[in-house]
């Protein structure tokens, strides 16, 4: 029995819609990591979409997809900022009136980028369930459009079009690592690559502070954990209390979970930063933590490693490369 | 009458030679410079290079054009940094001999990442040319195979290839911004997009502090200058006292150049850092320096610029991200 109403075809429709707005992402060799696994290291650089993460695809496809009555009354969202940021950047392009909801967890960068975008932003809340609530409700009084951001289809789709590039630019990969939050972006990407080549190795990568996803994975249900400090402040959050969809998909296709600790997030960031020559925040440098810290069990030959994102506030990447100066 | 002994034909020679090798790099949009300037700003990515700089083409098509006497001799260089990184990278894949000669003015991450590649590397001289002197007398000694930095037409070809990569992936290109130095990288790009799309605009950026290439353009003839402390340390040095081709080169194909300040350059690298998530050095800065400060003054609407390589040492990161964060 198929878990939903979901196939490539979604997926490579969503390729079609988004393709003016967002990139074709580059796939490089990473030389360092490749000559510290023994294995041919891809790096996926989702931090050189316009917006500085890959939310931008799940958002446009969705927001493409909606009627012209659903466009009129508005977007909501609620976001640990990537996602919001998306939306309001798709907004922005198609006159599209938006709102963001943002715990004030989500660090100042994030948040001046969207008010720059000229969308309405509401800090609210100690954590994402929290801010959740209140979209929730400003949704159901306001009768505006939400667009989530993880558990929906459209937005599942948008994102695994990551996995049909990621076959198409190195079609002999036989391991795919990404970062694992809310799973949209792992659902759709382990969508992709399973219903091509579903020999491949799917590892989903959380930092040990609040692994929602990982804590359901294991319980078979939804579970709520307490949001804690954390770099990788982009997969922070809850993965809805009624989930529908990004559960299960991941329960179906991923293979191998890890947990990274700060420090081996901090370790990830830096050495994108010092031999990469990129700037990746702490969530999207999870994967690169995970290889680093060689807590991944099974590895192959051909690798890809989704750098999800570079928005990294200034302030913790000068106390980054501060630290690393000494330790490393 | 030809200027020299030297075709398209060398170019597209050297990119089947240096293919397996170096990268064919990602050339990225930048929603921000195009936000910025009005026009299509493209990013051609060499700190993505496996030696994270463009010098690897250059040095890798010399170092496979040698003959196998040549080559059991063992090569030598004088570098600035990256070119010495380049050849050491080159010669350790191909089991051959290098000694790397640099000035004390190249920073200790460039010199840690040759000496890693098990390259003899000596450290001689207060500045570019007198660690020159050094290798050329080294070199008279040993018999070893000297491997020019840009004065050379397989170094000059290698280089080249940058410009092939650019028209092929953007056909559309009205300008090409490239960060000019010794004309090695400058000679090869503008050689090569001039000699297919003659009406591309071409336009050189040095720093102020000691622009060798400039004054000698200005002067029709090599003038040696003084070498200062730079951000943009891969450009300092001179042009070679005997330049046989890059000077007439650049002469003949460079359009405009243009000259940015320390302070220019520093907000280049944090322009990069923070909304490019691009970890680029001062010498590679420079052309989007050019663009911010809008000392450009021919501006085209499809403009490439060559960000050409990302080894900045930590230490000078952590200072443009601590004075970036007041200033800006």
């Amino acid at each position: 029995m198929p878990l939903i109403d979901f196939s490539l075809k979604e997926i490579f429709s969503a390729r079609q819609r988004i393709a003016k707005i967002t990139r074709h992402t580059p796939l490089v060799t990473s030389s360092t990591l490749s000559a510290i696994t023994g294995a041919k290291i891809l790096l996926k650089l989702e931090n050189l979409q316009p917006t500085g993460a890959f939310k931008l695809r799940g958002a446009t496809n969705k927001i493409l997809s909606l009627s012209d009555e659903e466009r009129a009354r508005g977007v909501i969202t609620v976001s640990s900022g990537n996602h919001g940021r998306a939306v309001a950047y798709v907004a922005s392009l198609q006159n599209i009136r938006a709102t963001i909801c943002l715990p004030k967890t989500v660090p100042e960068n994030k948040r001046a980028a969207i008010r720059e975008l000229g969308a309405d932003i509401r800090v609210v809340g100690d954590d994402y369930d929290a801010a959740m609530d209140y979209a929730d409700q400003l949704q159901a009084e306001s009768n505006m459009t939400m667009v989530q951001a993880f558990d929906d289809l459209d937005i599942i789709a948008g994102q695994g079009t990551i996995g049909l590039e990621l076959l198409e630019d190195a079609p002999e990969l036989d391991t795919v690592i990404v970062p694992l939050s809310g799973g949209g972006l792992m659902s759709g990407i382990a969508f992709a690559v399973k219903n091509i080549s579903p020999s491949i190795h799917v590892v989903g990568v959380s930092m040990e502070r609040g692994p929602a996803m990982v804590e359901s994975m294991k319980a078979g249900r939804v579970v709520e954990i307490v949001e804690e400090p954390t770099l990788a402040d982009a997969l922070a959050g809850g993965i809805n209390k009624d989930n529908k969809y990004t559960l299960p998909m991941v329960q179906k296709y991923v293979d191998e979970t890890v947990l990274v600790s700060e420090k081996e997030i901090a370790d990830g960031i830096y050495h994108c930063l010092k031999d990469e020559h990129l700037v990746v925040e702490g969530g999207a440098a999870v994967g690169v933590s995970a290889l680093l810290s060689k807590k991944i069990q099974k590895l192959g030959k051909n690798i890809a490693v989704v750098i999800s994102g570079g928005n990294i506030p200034m302030d913790v990447l000068k106390k980054i490369i501060v630290e690393g100066d000494g330790a490393r």
